[in-house]
């Protein structure tokens, strides 16, 4: 390791000129603090190329010099993996420069956007076109398109979409040693070798940094109808998913999970949370339908509903008559993270099981730690139509907070035991990152973690790219 | 290489049953035959294991005295990626009976089944299960699943569905030396490292023995509706397609162009095939829309076809009003293939290039041939949905086949080369295996070539999988 003495870091800034070469810590501010405050890095050097060309130099002479590269896209990732080490050797790689949409073609349904866009601007840019991209998180406003891939992001429209790795169909990638690998395919069928495209996506940028990619949109939706709905339990949640499901005269967008204790806490902490029904009830779904008709959404939606009533599966529901009252009705569940902050400290768990299992995971793991801290308060929400479940627990009412995080370790090796038992993922959306560094060798069968370590290897011989992130 | 002496071949066969383990030349012949005709190849043992443990064995053994591995499925495939070389060194690995379906599973909408087990028999335990495989080829009752992702076997609902890759979950492979990547995930997000299925997808054996495999399944659809529509040429074609995929109140599964010639060459060679419509028209769009509601859909199918002529890109249609109707409309489409053979020779492509330049593709690249041999027959047809055409070309009429088929190389060459221009692939569905095996390094960017060779050198480093397919 040369390390990062003053001449390199001039070379550095020379490629992308001085004033994009941050090296005062006030300038660096806004990339080494991440959202939830949990880590910490420091780095000589933030670099903000505005072109692939500068990445490619940027890494050349990275990868001559063996120094580290952090890449970074709009700093929301929350495990840690756009964040540099403490050691200061570690150079920020910023792709928020490369900006460019740089084509959109409605008839073939592709986009091609560089990585620094934000996912919220080519959503706009696809709406304009007539056209849905279908990626939609809650940090849409800041994330960018490259950390979108780079952490195979999922979101709400998942049950309906996919997840990022689905909605790629070409990349441009700067490998390790900066040669540039172009495959910015627009074709829906091409078996002509190897597909990485895959492979790139979700890697933390540990293989490549991704400077641009082809997008796979969908015909914009014309009617959106949205309802709330009280269900008795998680298995009477899963039977109307399968009701949901069955009928495609809509795409079910969405369909989330919400816990009695949520909503307590979203209405006690957030003022503009509501209860959407006059009676408490045990568990609450949030499902949400679009259509390519102008009309006609709401009745196929109190169909559904009247459906699941008829079967027992729904107490009582909501359903949204006007844009005002879907936000409304959504707005319990999008406050769900920032309440249980503010009820005191929370063990968090970003799990995924097979769908079919979801209330047997849900009512095991939720024993298991009420056995273990007795007034813990569970509170398991989010996309159950993607058996992914943000199994979080809240501290006791009115305890030590610091003293109810002491035991973080304990109750995730708890709930993790029980996603392996229910072949299960430790990591549904959020990645690896600096978080889960430890847990990936426990939970990953030998094998794939010696191909992980093998295509490490091919493609960053040298370690530069993001190490310390993903695989130790 | 040690060569394949009797004593090995004794414990080659040791490993499966003699029974399974095929030496007589008699018994090998539908092992080494391939549907066109066009590989042949020679093999001193056919193994049929039975198990995943069975194909580890026989894994370890080959990769212990590297002995070169040709895995087939059901030996459908076009391209000669399932046929052994003409040395007798090689031997035939083939998988039909690992033919278990280990689960399926209709809440998490999967199925768990083993490479040998035939598509026709996916799809038919997933309709009595209620739920839909989508992939769909009209070789389904003989080729394999495992084929079907060594190949990311395409077909004609790929329009809604996707291909092979997109219906992966998870995968169970035999590396090159026997260990076993065991990756039979049922999960919609896991984001615990690098995902290495759509690597494995496609790769034609050449890294990794597949022997089962989660695949996705969706809901059922309820009812189907099937037109067969005349146009003016193909841009109309495309006009019409946007209509169809903007309105999501069904599902588009198909969208087929077909040319006037393919209707005349269908109804002079094949006694089912008749024109649905009394006037001739230069081209026609099969299209066909599934719902999971259980009537309306021929509603939906006629507001379409009426907005259609109502802009004038529709000339005349016939819709099914039964399945029977549906079944016949198939019918031309179905026997392209056929009756292009019963008139006589000719040069194949199965391109894909961005939807939006489908028209001016075929425009540009019917000229280029005519040009070429101003006698020739273009016959263009396929899934335009996808931006897939199967460019093929009649000889001409009367003609001499020999001398026609002699032009072969210089008409795709020709082809290919406006391929590149629209930034298409030369290989759409069938895959790369002998046939395109030249081709290949001159259509792929160099970076990818290198990131190919080294992933084969990483995988497979005594290079015995599938040795002379995809990558020379």
């Amino acid at each position: 390791m040369i390390g990062l003495n003053a001449d390199l870091l001039d070379r550095f800034s020379a490629i992308v000129g001085a004033r994009h070469a941050l090296r005062d810590q006030a300038d660096q501010h806004a990339f080494l603090e991440e959202p939830r405050d949990r880590y910490h890095g420091k780095t000589a050097i933030v670099l903000r190329p505005k072109s692939t060309a500068e990445v490619q130099q940027i890494l050349q002479l990275a990868h001559d010099t063996r120094t580290a590269i952090v890449p970074q896209g709009g700093n929301t990732g929350l495990v840690g993996g756009q964040i540099p080490d403490g050691s200061g050797l570690q150079v920020v790689l910023s792709l928020t420069r490369l900006n460019a949409i740089r084509a959109i073609d409605p008839i073939s349904n592709t986009i091609d956007v560089e990585a620094g866009v934000t996912l919220q601007r080519v959503r706009e840019t696809a709406e304009a076109a007539d056209r849905l991209f279908a990626l939609s998180l809650a940090s849409e406003g800041s994330c960018t398109i490259g950390g979108n891939i780079g952490t195979n992001a999922g979101g709400t429209s998942t049950i309906a979409y996919g997840n990022m790795r689905d909605l790629v169909l070409g990349l441009e990638v700067v490998l390790a040693d900066g040669s540039l690998w172009r495959d910015m395919r627009h074709l829906r069928k091409d078996n002509t070798g190897y597909d990485f495209r895959g492979l790139f996506v979700g890697s933390e940028g540990t293989l490549g940094i991704v400077t641009a990619a082809v997008l796979k949109l969908y015909p914009r939706p014309r009617s959106t109808a949205t309802a709330f709905a009280a269900v008795r339990d998680p298995a009477a949640a899963l039977a109307l998913l399968q009701i949901a499901q069955a009928d495609s005269r809509a795409a079910l967008v969405a369909f989330e999970l919400i816990p009695r204790l949520g909503m307590e806490l979203a209405v006690k902490h957030d003022l503009g949370s509501r209860d959407p029904l006059a009676t408490a009830y045990p568990w609450y779904v949030l499902l949400e339908l679009t259509s390519g008709a102008e009309s006609g959404l709401n009745t196929v939606l109190e169909e559904l509903l009247g459906d699941g009533m008829e079967q027992g599966l729904i107490e009582d529901a909501a359903l949204a008559s006007s844009m005002e009252q879907a936000k409304a009705l959504w707005r319990p569940r999008e406050s769900m993270s920032e309440v249980q902050g503010r009820e005191g400290g929370s063990i968090k768990h970003d799990v995924s099981i097979p769908v079919a299992d979801v209330a047997a995971f849900i009512a095991e793991a939720t024993a298991a730690v009420e056995a273990f801290l007795p007034d813990a308060r569970v509170l398991p929400f989010g996309h159950v139509g993607d058996g992914n479940i943000h199994f979080n627990i809240s501290q006791p009412a009115g305890g030590d907070k610091d003293a109810f995080l002491a035991h973080w370790e304990d109750v995730n090796a708890i709930v993790h035991d029980i996603v392996a038992r229910y072949h299960g993922s430790i990591s549904a959306e959020h990645g690896i990152g600096q978080s889960k560094l430890s847990l990936l060798p426990q939970v990953k069968d030998k094998v794939a973690m010696q191909m992980m370590y093998a295509t490490k290897q091919m493609l960053d011989p040298k370690g530069i790219l993001n190490p310390g992130k993903l695989l130790l």
